[in-house]
């Protein structure tokens, strides 16, 4: 058995589909998409194919679809630029404790700039409920963000209740749903959830890292973060990275059908949870309707990073904490109140539609072997 | 004869060496550099053995050296930290009329933000001398940003009068050197230079679009312009696209000799000059010591679009102004005073090293084809 490779909420491998079109763009069509020329016109219908493509698995508009270079560009450029157009009229904004970093350090940013935050806790299965959102939403907030999808456990949190919330308190917020998570595999589109700003990213999806896309509904209007040469309306400037941007077009193309491919992983996920919890002294940190593709748990007494070299070594990655915390105690499950020795002995499974059975079984033997031999903390 | 491309300085045709490096990236070396498992040590590697293929170009230290998403973003980084750091000590900028929209445009938004700008116009030919820079520089100068090489007509401009002039007049500024078009072109490093932060872009100098870096000098802070999940020591964060890092890297190692390269690049430059001034009715916009990649010719009484397009349709790719302006009248040629009807027949060749003097005699033989076809403004 090769690889097993249980870490694609880190990043994926890229699809032969997304891989084949980055390799056209780079040398085949090659252009500058603004450039008045045959091989600038051709880029540029590229660029344009990918991003009906990206849409329509948002089930958006194409021209509510800006390219950028990933997650973190989306939720900085979101973020500030709501802020900054919503100042006039509010300076209260409404998030989670549970963000990505590329969303909580905006926060404590704009916090230096003067605005207030309120940021929610997740209860101890990292969720939260329509009516902490409900409650939290005042008549001066000015944004509300929060995450569709929660990286490091998968809880699914209640975005169209902070859309309702926004509409309840006649509050002049703009919603901002970071997707980067849920984009592809979660059934769902901004405007049904009522977000007027929402993050996705490609690597996240089996497309290229360095791609991503800020979906910015119709008619609404943010101060843009970066200035240059008018490319994406002057909303994204900067040369266009023709070949992430066809390489994630081509992914987001190549996504299987989002419930079919759900459901399958809710088996995959369900058959990973019982072997695990047949294991002695696992504890399951995800909630039971988490979404599939992300799988926590803890091991009592065993360090997650040894735990982790240890299953490197045999060619089976997987997580502590999510890839951008980097060895550092995850906020995610400090928030929802687990006891450190829990949180530093947690491992995120993420899978994608690549894995297997056959794989989480070697995984489980291979996890229970790493058990008996690794000493407890 | 296939298609000739002679608008490299708007993108370029990735190179052998880089296009597989990117590929290799996508599937088979795809970790997160975050991760703490073995496919994350890889990737991390990478991306370092990149850092210092584009450190070596520069002659700096591969810790001064921060991947962006390009040319645009390295610009709106240097510059909005930079002021924003300088703020406490001084509100005056010094800059160019013929920089990039990157910077100009920047500039407009920190006039807006209280900052006063004094932008240098050039002579006739595109050039700035050494003594407008030093009168420029004023004792609260807290910034000065200069191209090093001027995108539309090849001037050289005098970044290293301009790190004497805040010696000089003991300014607090920070000097930042948008150097895209001089990357790999002409010999030169921040530090002989005096360059404090510095720009360079891949897809310039036959890498990928999407990447780029900012040169900080050992020692200089200034504020970041976006937050996330602390990559790139928080100077960039996000998940660093290593596809496409790790394919700059490959340009910047697959670049030739430079000082060769320049000497090979004035003599096909001299060539098409000396073929061109044969036509007539061709005027040189580009200075006689102009960096030998970019060549800018009017022709007179005819339609620079009219041209491109009847040269498009031979497949020989050039461009009217820059790729960035797209249409618009050049700020450039505006700025160095040429009249109108110059202006409007102007075209920008910008060579690379996969050009040839068959492809300079054929580009002039259609020239001339279609110099006797189309019909005069």
């Amino acid at each position: 058995m090769g690889e097993i490779y249980f870490d694609n909420s880190s990043t994926t491998k890229v699809c032969r589909e997304s891989a084949e079109k980055v390799a056209e763009m780079l040398t085949e069509n090659y252009g500058n998409p603004s450039s008045l020329h045959t091989l600038g016109f051709r880029a540029e219908r590229a660029m344009e194919a990918a991003r009906e493509k990206v849409a329509a698995v948002l089930s958006a508009r194409t021209d509510e679809v800006f390219f950028t270079s990933g997650g973190t560009e989306s939720n900085n450029m979101a973020l500030f630029g709501a802020a900054e157009s919503g100042a006039k009229r509010g300076r209260h904004i409404v998030s989670t404790m549970v963000e990505h970093p590329s969303v909580l350090k905006v926060m404590k940013r704009l916090e230096q700039k003067g605005f207030s935050v309120t940021y929610i806790r997740p209860d101890a299965n990292g969720e939260i409920s329509a009516e902490q959102v409900s409650s939290a939403v005042r008549p001066d907030t000015v944004l509300v963000s929060m995450m569709l999808v929660n990286n490091e456990v998968g809880s699914i949190m209640p975005a169209a209740a902070a859309a309702a919330a926004i509409k309840a308190k006649k509050a002049p917020a703009l919603l901002h749903v970071d997707a980067v998570q849920a984009f592809g595999k979660l059934p769902f589109s901004p405007a049904k959830l009522g977000a007027d700003l929402m993050s996705v990213s490609s690597h996240k999806i089996h497309g290229p890292k360095g791609s991503g896309a800020l979906y910015i509904k119709k008619g609404v209007h943010i101060a843009p973060l970066t200035y240059g040469g008018g490319q994406e309306k002057d909303v994204r400037p900067g040369t266009e990275s023709t070949p992430l941007i066809a390489g994630f077009g081509a992914a987001a193309g190549a996504l299987p059908d989002i419930r079919e491919e759900y459901a399958a992983m809710a088996e995959l996920n369900g058959y990973c949870r019982e072997k695990l919890l047949g294991i002695g002294g696992i504890t399951i940190n995800s909630p039971g309707d988490a979404l599939p593709y992300i799988l926590n748990f803890s091991m009592e007494g065993v360090r997650a990073e040894t735990m982790l070299h240890f299953l490197s070594q045999k060619e089976i990655y997987v997580s502590s904490g999510s890839a951008c915390s980097k060895g550092r105690k995850s906020h995610v499950l400090t928030a929802m109140g687990l006891d450190g020795r829990r949180i530093d002995s947690s491992l995120r499974l993420s899978f994608s539609r690549f894995n297997t059975k056959g794989e989480v079984d070697v995984f489980t033997d291979t996890l229970k072997e790493g058990l008996s031999h690794i000493s407890h903390m």
